[in-house]
């Protein structure tokens, strides 16, 4: 019988009658003839409330003793899963991230995978049972648990379906797949059937929050084919796969936007060796995430050398860079906090001249001012002043044609 | 340093205000110059609402899969009074049941203890560190979490510090102690400054609630000393010990009562052997405790046969005994629920005459009406009725002179 993976989102098992939903579609999925593993996070707002309890014992919990507290909240949703698969005629287990052989290094809150010993898992299996995993942890070598930050149950359910060589992972969210853009600004958008590795990598990193790019990259490192579908109908959702029977198209398939973005901007700044590292090793000492880095071409020795980083952590990259801004004599550092981010995206732009073009042309044409362009193979962003961001992602949907299906 | 085990019940981790006094207590007999162990019940309510999940989905959840549900309410409370011991300057490390070594049966929601590896708790203390245990938890041979049912977290400490030779077990309460009757009957009743482990288990069977009798057993078969005490207050509390250091007391040490019993009696039974095992075995089978059972001298070989049972069992008793009655041809079957248990318990009172005659007399002249008398060398227990419990608990209590340090 084939494997197949599914993880259920917080939403999906937000309260009793949802989680009896999810046994419903679980049951489903085992009647047409597969082995199922399911990967759960924890109940809705479980892990804040979690989070809160230790932030009022202290600011500053040590990562140890968090993580072993935030496991709680997917044990509890694990455990109540499997006992309502049990009581519609299902055998069902639950199994910890140690239980099911998740090994991690010992990051505590953002812990990496480093292998999965599916011995347990597989055993279940063979017994008959239906597995339910608590995602989003694992343990350590020293039988520490772990969480395994941000896309946690994501990354859990897609290595579990690559060591259990499954046939495809679901991802069971509250949405209906990937969108050609965000529904709430584009009332046209439609969820794509399918969309490869590349593009959906793109589409995350660019804003689109319905998977994070870890799980993907990793999808994509072993080639595990992923469906994003909606826990709440019988849609049929988006694949993400790598690509290789989908037809050329010569389309972009989807616009990403991000309306957390701040620009800094050094002006003056002599170009010589050893500069942008004397700048931006500081910047990730201090864990800030640098994003566009846009160098204008030198005039007589000084430049221009802009960047963007998370709005939220635009004080603290200030306050690292001023002092050097200073020190390498640049004439000045200026910042704006209010910017947005807009990506068009699609793998059927490479080597396809004519869509950095419409691109411009339709913002231009809405009089949108671009501050700074930069480009992969399969996608143009462009950052624009964050209130004009909503008409600037509805105008260039209708300019490249997403919504045709 | 010498190892002392704390443990904290759910009442003194209610709430984070709570836990934090429970870090102050620990610190402070840290710093009295001990390695501190520390067990911890889940806060307050948890458990019962992790129980009212469960009930929603299934009236009938699998053994394994609750207990893995309800092993997070203590995981919760021990990750975080650790981050509050944290906070206040000690460096403490939070333990699961499986994490500590307790390893037990398979016997989910009432697993039994059957060896604990102390190897991690160990290491922990020799790193300096406070080593905060989840109660009422442990893990079987194919690691599945159990939970130990009734009584859990007391047998947890208990069995840790035998385990780990500590100096003392101290259980920590929302009462000052044991007392010599229940101060919400006896407005003079105190709480004693030490009893024997015997005097102590009569008691708890009997019906005081400060301990399950089960973790006086196990501190009784290893000699651990154990002092149970107020989470709230700095007063002594109660040291239950071997007794080898107590002066013989010519005297009653306290006072149990229990207003959940019921009585049942087999009247016009033929006296011939094998009669009480065909009561008594299917009882067992069906999982009702008996607890006194008292049977007339026979006349012309017709007896009377009277046991008690819990209240709420008393349904479920009689369908199990009326046919029983019948086939063994025994005249009738009636049956009390509206009973109370009074026992009066002192390891003095062995070979010395006039406790029971005292007893009988004070109720006697307060015209309570005695159903049952029962006795152990330690103890004599009378039922009588349930609205007569209070009065004849304050009778026997002055009669007995127990206000009196």
């Amino acid at each position: 019988m084939p494997i197949i993976v599914q993880k259920y989102g917080g939403s999906s098992v937000a309260d009793i009658e949802k989680i009896k939903n999810v046994a419903r579609r679980v049951a489903k999925s085992r009647d047409a003839g597969n082995q199922m593993v399911v990967v759960v996070s924890a109940m809705g707002d479980t892990t804040d409330d979690l989070i809160a309890l230790a932030k009022k014992i202290t600011a500053h919990p040590s990562g140890r003793e968090y993580d072993l507290l935030l496991s709680t909240g997917e044990l509890v949703s694990c455990t109540l899963l499997a006992m309502a698969l049990d009581s519609i005629g299902y055998r069902a287990v639950s199994l910890s991230g140690a239980q099911a052989g998740i090994k991690t290094d010992t990051e505590y809150n953002r812990a990496h995978i480093l292998g999965i010993d599916p011995k347990r898992v597989v055993n279940e299996l063979n017994a008959g049972n239906i597995v339910v995993v608590a995602g989003f942890q694992g343990i350590t070598q020293d039988q520490d648990v772990t969480t395994l930050g941000r896309g946690g149950s994501d990354t859990t359910a897609i290595a579990l379906a690559i060591s259990l060589k499954a046939k495809e992972c679901h991802i069971y969210t509250d949405v209906d797949g990937v969108f050609t853009a965000d529904p709430r600004l584009v009332a046209e958008a439609h969820s794509l059937s399918e969309i490869n590795y590349e593009e959906m990598l793109e589409m995350a990193n660019c804003g689109a929050r319905v998977m994070h790019p870890r799980a993907v990259e990793l999808g994509q490192m072993y080639n595990m084919p992923i469906l994003v579908a909606c826990t709440f109908n019988e849609k049929p959702g988006t694949l993400i796969h790598g690509g290789k029977d989908m037809e050329v198209k010569n389309k972009v398939t989807g616009i990403a936007h991000d309306m957390d973005v701040a620009k800094i901007m050094i002006v003056g700044v002599p170009d010589r060796p050893g500069i942008a590292s004397a700048i931006f090793e500081p910047l990730a000492t201090a864990g800030i995430s640098v994003d566009t880095i846009v160098q204008n071409a030198s005039i007589e020795n000084i430049t221009d050398l802009t960047f963007t980083v998370a709005a939220g952590d635009l004080d603290k990259a200030m306050k690292v860079v001023m002092p050097i801004a200073e020190s390498i004599k640049a004439r000045d550092c200026i910042s704006n906090s209010r910017l947005g981010k807009i990506s068009i995206i699609g793998a059927g732009m490479q080597n396809t001249p004519g869509y950095a073009a419409r691109m411009f042309t339709t913002l231009s044409e809405k009089n949108i001012n671009i501050h700074l362009i930069t480009t992969s193979e399969i996608r143009i962003t462009c950052i624009v002043d964050d209130d004009r961001v909503s008409e600037a992602v509805r105008a260039l949907h209708r300019a490249f044609e997403l919504e045709k299906p």
